[in-house]
């Protein structure tokens, strides 16, 4: 027996529609390169998004086309994420922090059909477009200057252009965008996001447990719109017919606390980068910022140190929401919130849990696995590799790549090692790559190193694993220390002895003058198993 | 091109698992007939879910079968509101403040299989049962105290069976629920929810903007389970884990607000009637009740009057939630939200605001429309027939009865007449044509006039509102008898009582020598209302 209720199908075209009906005098507040600010009503957000689908069909972008951005964040990005999706196309977000040369096989898998590109990211443009021979048509969003006379501008073809236009009819699951992952094993993946998992995530965003995005609020995205869609923000945001406030290309912690300060932001949303400069920031003129409207400021993208939230919130009364997500789960998939029975607990055991992972959002189930595949319980202390499903979790990447990162059973693997307790919290204590396998025990390389950080004369420590003839693997320790300071390894076994089981103690420590690096900062530990792997096979 | 996304399919079965898996230690409260409390953790309310999923499958029901209740709120209602649906089979709510007439029609109509009924309300089920030939079981709760030796006891079947139970995948569409409406205009008729309705219904009310639900809150619905599905707070309090409190057969002011004191409810929600009763009870000793928990107290069913949500903010620091809605609605279709721009409002048209029926929820569509059609402008001042549409709306009725109330272009006629303003507010000015609406529950003159007019001495029988101090509206009958006859208020009544329900019996009779007409025939219920409707507010 079938249910009998209308068969509305979920789309982002509902979105923009709501926010045109009911909050047409909301403003989305934008913030130039040269630092001026401008505001936008939704009205007319609305008719200016109209007029971008007007004018990319007039450029021939029919069903299913995907149309690129190369852009910061700001209004003109906004409206191409609704008026791409809008008007059955796909809305591919290109990464302007990426090589050329990953952009170019980006934007070739996604087949982009039109690019739309900020003036200022124009040079890193023209680095990549002629290697992408899918590509037609380029606009130029005249975010610093004017648009090269040779050049399609963005401001000319909306004028050309109605206050309204015909949003086609779809189908739920019709793809809205494209999104492509970091890739930091092999190449970049594409996720498809559609229509229905788009709305999903931004009802699930808009709960009260989850973002409690409101009508009042005021929402700054400083994670950028190329980045897993900004977490979903613009899309929440404009759900709701908050404020929104986008801080264009600068996002140095001065402009950024001016900015929440003046704006009066109630909630934003970064990487933890961004939140350590704000910190530092306030830390050294703790009276300079009106801060008091902030109800939360969300982190994500990798762990935030538990010194930092426990920073924002003891000195400067900050309320920090601790999210996980991924490309892969559009991106929120858990967060960090207190459950009432928990709320008795003592500060230290408060903050613990607002530095974990949390528990799963609304819709999303998750588990944590043994390398058996067998399902691990929720004990606090068993490490496995996080899985998760549920409706905005990616089924597969385009073009069928990474077929291993789903389960036969349907989850996703994450590539997290992790731990859960009784409530659900989840820990993140490695990446999968990185995580030491001892005599069939699991051994955390980020836990291992955060003790070996808190010896007053360690800088930095990355653990890995060395292959071992009867372990299998056993923990190396690569160290840094601070100038002038010295310790033995046995110094600092006798420091780890009272924080660590014994089997994790690592085999044998490497001082060094600085630790290999990835472009982006992050310790290369491939590196270093490369370098320093078999030191323990003739032991 | 579609997304590639996971088909994960929105399930109440995803409810709950989720609420066993995030939730365990959180409760349901349950207060007896006699005035005992009990508490149900959300992990033994989960085990006896699947203990009744599997008694019921013991008992034959297979996929699509209809379930029925005929119950109070308390937590095995709730079960069955989870089991039923989870196990595949359709839970039907009956209302047991119908007519047994109405009771058989409507169980005959939705074929119930087997019928779970409190003790206390056997006597009435033994009323219609004979006639619903569809009936295998009965399942007794034995709510008032044991259950009679030859009949199923709830208690005994569920410890017969497993705490787990192999919910079976469903497709979202499947039927969930049904619930008729009161049938204003003839028979009732059902409405038939699906799971997918069901979950984006629970999402919607759980947003921050709709009732804000969270784990920390302690929600008490006053409001009938078999009313619309309590207006779906049981299923979206139990979705984010809150303390549910279930309040029983004692609907009293003071039960009520003693209840609401002790259990330190946040949310409650209920009609005007249990509102207005609350209000005078405050009045009278002001500081009685520690009623500071409470952060929002939701009215809908019928409008509620200004002065009434006044009285609770001004004089009681209480905020109400003006809610509007229908069977056919899920139930939510607006709330009466005050938006940051209107918040500088002066009072006056705060309360104003907050006494409209509000603007449409997430996913909910509305216009009005004149007779002929047309869609009608956001002037305030315009009056058409509201009509919605959305995901959570019926697209028909059970059997394809009142297809008129479907317009070709896919919305539902809600039947109520109103205005909407520019921002969207909604305000109903001729409630819905004719129904008379006492203390929540709609009466239908139609169907009074049509008993009045089959006994003897009736030539014509106008049944319209008088307004009333407690009920809000009371039926009122204008009477012209045939020539020659006679008849008594009392033989009226008499007549009546066998037909429709206690509550529906007029509180007065007009004998006249003719009805006031239109120009076309019709009653001039206007007129009668307009000259008589005041009789009884001195009652």
């Amino acid at each position: 027996m079938l249910g009998q209720m209308m068969e509305t199908p979920l789309l982002v075209t509902s979105v923009l529609e709501r926010a045109r009906r009911f909050f047409p005098r909301s403003e989305i507040v934008t913030r130039s390169a040269a630092g001026e600010l401008s505001r936008l009503s939704y009205a007319d957000f609305y008719k200016r998004t109209a007029r971008l689908a007007g004018a990319l069909a007039r450029l021939g972008v029919v069903r299913g086309d995907r149309v690129a951005t190369l852009c910061w964040n700001h209004h003109r990005h906004l409206e191409a994420y609704f008026g791409i999706p809008s008007m059955g196309a796909v809305l591919h977000t290109l990464n302007l922090r990426l090589h050329p040369s990953e952009l170019s096989f980006i934007a070739r898998s996604a087949e982009d059909k039109v690019v739309i590109v900020d003036r200022s990211l124009l040079p890193l443009y023209q680095k990549f477009a002629a290697d992408v021979p899918s590509i037609r048509h380029v606009i130029v969003v005249p975010d610093d200057g004017a648009t090269p006379p040779d050049l399609l501008d963005y401001e000319t073809l909306l004028a050309a252009e109605r206050d309204d236009f015909a949003w086609p009819p779809l189908d739920e699951r019709s793809a809205a965008g494209i999104c492509f992952t970091s890739g930091t094993t092999g190449n970049p993946k594409g996720v498809v996001y559609s229509h229905r998992s788009t709305v999903l995530h931004t009802m699930v965003s808009c709960m009260t447990d989850t973002l409690a995005l409101s009508e009042g609020d005021v929402v700054m995205p400083v994670v950028p719109m190329f980045h897993a869609n900004a977490w979903g923000l613009p899309y929440s945001a404009v759900a709701v017919g908050a404020r929104v406030v986008m801080p264009g290309p600068r996002l140095d912690a001065e402009s950024l606390t001016t900015l929440m300060a003046t704006e009066k932001v109630t909630l934003a949303a970064g990487v933890p980068t961004i939140w350590l400069g704000i910190l530092a920031l306030l830390d050294a003129a703790p009276k300079r910022f009106d801060l008091s409207s902030i109800r939360s400021m969300v982190i994500g993208g990798s762990a935030a140190p538990p010194s930092m939230i426990e920073g924002f919130q003891s000195r400067h009364k900050l309320h920090v929401t601790h999210a996980w997500g991924m490309t892969e789960t559009s991106p929120l998939g858990s967060l960090a919130r207190i459950k009432r029975s928990l709320d008795a607990a003592d500060p230290a055991a408060q903050l613990g849990l607002r530095s974990t992972q949390g528990y799963a959002v609304t819709l999303i189930d998750q588990r944590h696995v043994a390398d058996d595949g067998r399902v691990l319980p929720w004990d606090g202390s068993t490490m496995g590799e996080l899985e998760v499903r549920g409706p905005f979790v990616a089924s597969g990447y385009l073009g069928g790549a990474g077929a291993d990162r789903f389960t036969q059973d349907g989850w996703f693997k994450t590539g997290d090692v992790v731990t859960i307790d009784a409530e659900g919290y989840i820990r993140i204590t490695d990446r999968s790559k990185d995580v030491i396998k001892s005599g069939g025990e699991w051994i955390s390389s980020v836990a291992l190193e955060n003790a070996l950080m808190s010896h007053p004369a360690v800088l930095e420590a990355a653990v890995f694993a060395g292959r071992h003839p009867k372990w299998d693997e056993r923990p190396l320790a690569a160290i840094v220390l601070k100038p002038g300071h010295s310790a033995t390894k046995a110094e600092l076994t006798a420091h780890l002895e009272s924080r660590v089981a014994k089997f994790w103690l690592p085999d044998d420590y490497l001082f060094m003058a600085q630790i290999p690096r990835t472009s982006t900062g992050k310790f290369l530990k491939s590196k270093l198993r490369d370098d320093h792997g078999d030191m323990l096979m003739g032991r």
